[in-house]
């Protein structure tokens, strides 16, 4: 890969609402740990409403609408999440709910990397797999390995969001590694 | 079953916000087909703020306690959910991530009984798994069997939401007598 | 719980066919973690043949039935199994596919406990509810929690097959305590 | 597509083993309605051992490598699969168990269809979705869309095996149209 190559435009959407959240902290680990033709923008999607189909049939709200013209412009979305109940957080889902629909819906063959971090042992080992089903009705083009998880997250940040475990860090950055190289794939693909 | 038996009484929740609803129809249907002795309230949700741990270190916020504390005095609970890509509403997960939290939680233990309306054929086949983990996790006593899943909905449900076939109501009578049943059997494990 | 109560039967399936296995491993440590009034047999299926429909309507193989006839004499049914390529092993899936069959199948309303112990760090956080999916169809009653992953199980048992790690059989203690409560509940409700 | 273009050599796995199974059926007219340059060849498999790990150490069994070398010649893979108990028959999970193992493992980036027939209504709609999580542990190249789910498959193919229902035979074309698109693509990604 040469130092001349474009600049990927990469999407990054945490899963959380929360401030100071674990996978806030894990996304950013994955924007340090691209290569550098890899730019990591974290966007915020607070501002999304209720899905309702009644709201759809008045038109796309506003925040949707910005957020998928920003997934439609990228070349690919990191997406770090927590497992709530043993499956996706219920307003991160109402993001893809919203983002899903329309004949332009912008995850349509979009390159995805997935991580998650959790403060229990298993790091998310539940909510991957029904993200992946979620991403998959989507047609989105997720990477399929490596996988990362991320357990006992609490001990591997520091209290300013630094990743502090060096196992950690190069799990992610073989993943964004990966990533990079799928989404050229993905690319390929779209032109065959 | 003798007739002098306690009335149950039951809380209906609807995955989907919309108004008109199939899943909202199939809801009442299941109302329709209770025993006599059940009595099935349908409970909007439509209030329910986004869940954030940072929102909830303020204390639950009114439109979930008010919930919670539905769901607590209820002898049941029917959930009647669309599927939005091959997963739960995102919405409807954020009222489950609300109602979870907290040691009163009072999804523990409460009997649950699950059905889908979809206007495809598989009548919302992929939803229910998903659900019933989501479930397991809060530690509820979902019904196993008669599993219920209305496909082609829309042939099925009048234009007032009256259900008109006659197989359809079938099912849902089978589901809700084995749910009054359940509801019986839950009541004497929870004194053993 | 006093002293008198009836001894509790329970059988044991491992996952794997290996010698040494590590959730045969597991088994064991769960046997030696219960409570004295359950006793803990760990029982062979390698003879079982392939399932198939054909085979079926010439009648139930002899290592099957005896399979069958084991678990439906016993109180209460403990599962540990591997996870291969994220899914259950198909041999002990196989297993379930033929104890599945039939009016008399002995996994209807049997108490059941799953516990997994894998090489890697998950402990087999997949392969438990496909198991547990599995287990519904089948209307087993499956211990809801605590949930038991062993993870890193090569550094937790010696090359003898004891469990050296002290947290691990506390897990394990754990659940089986609360397994010995889930068997008295489950015979109240078939009491009901 | 021209023509002249490469024929496409297909390798088609029937989950069942039984004889005058449905998803043989469904098998043979996936083979139908190919576009002209997809030949289907249906590989037996009945002759596969149960899994074992102290077997394989002793080496790959005959069978078992007879079948990972026909599908690592093969340009793609059409699996139709019955479901059992919600999730794969176990036979048919043993035997990707074998063609899973080693480095030479030859699903990993081979394009891959998915069908299922079944006798009732939602035609195997759980089952694809565990047989996906486990192709994507083998790294396979699974087609999105279309899925294709033969429910009430008994009136669907005659007795001599033919399918008598126009539609089913239509998403069945559609599909393997898809599929063939899919080989290409899939190429042009490797070659990327």
């Amino acid at each position: 890969m040469d130092a001349n190559r474009k600049r990927l435009d990469i999407v990054g959407l945490c899963g959380s609402l929360r401030t100071g959240s674990l996978n806030g902290m894990a996304l950013r680990l994955a924007g340090e740990c691209m290569p550098p033709y890899m730019v990591l923008e974290v966007v915020e999607w607070s501002l999304v409403p209720p899905f309702n189909a009644d709201v759809l049939e008045l038109g796309i709200p506003v925040p949707v609408q910005r957020i998928r013209d920003r997934i439609a412009r990228a070349d690919g979305v990191v997406i770090a999440t927590p497992e709530y109940n043993f499956s996706l957080p219920g307003m991160f889902k109402n993001l893809i709910d919203w983002v899903s629909r329309g004949v332009d819906q912008p995850l349509a063959h979009k390159p995805v990397a997935i991580l998650s971090a959790a403060t229990g042992p298993l790091g998310g080992a539940r909510v991957q797999y029904d993200l992946r089903r979620v991403l998959l009705f989507v047609n989105a083009m997720v990477l399929v390995k490596p996988e990362v998880f991320i357990g006992n997250a609490r001990s591997k940040f520091a209290s300013d969001g630094q990743c502090i475990d060096e196992a950690t860090r190069q799990f992610v950055t073989g993943q964004m590694d990966s990533f990079g190289r799928w989404i050229a794939q993905a690319r390929a693909l779209q032109q065959a």
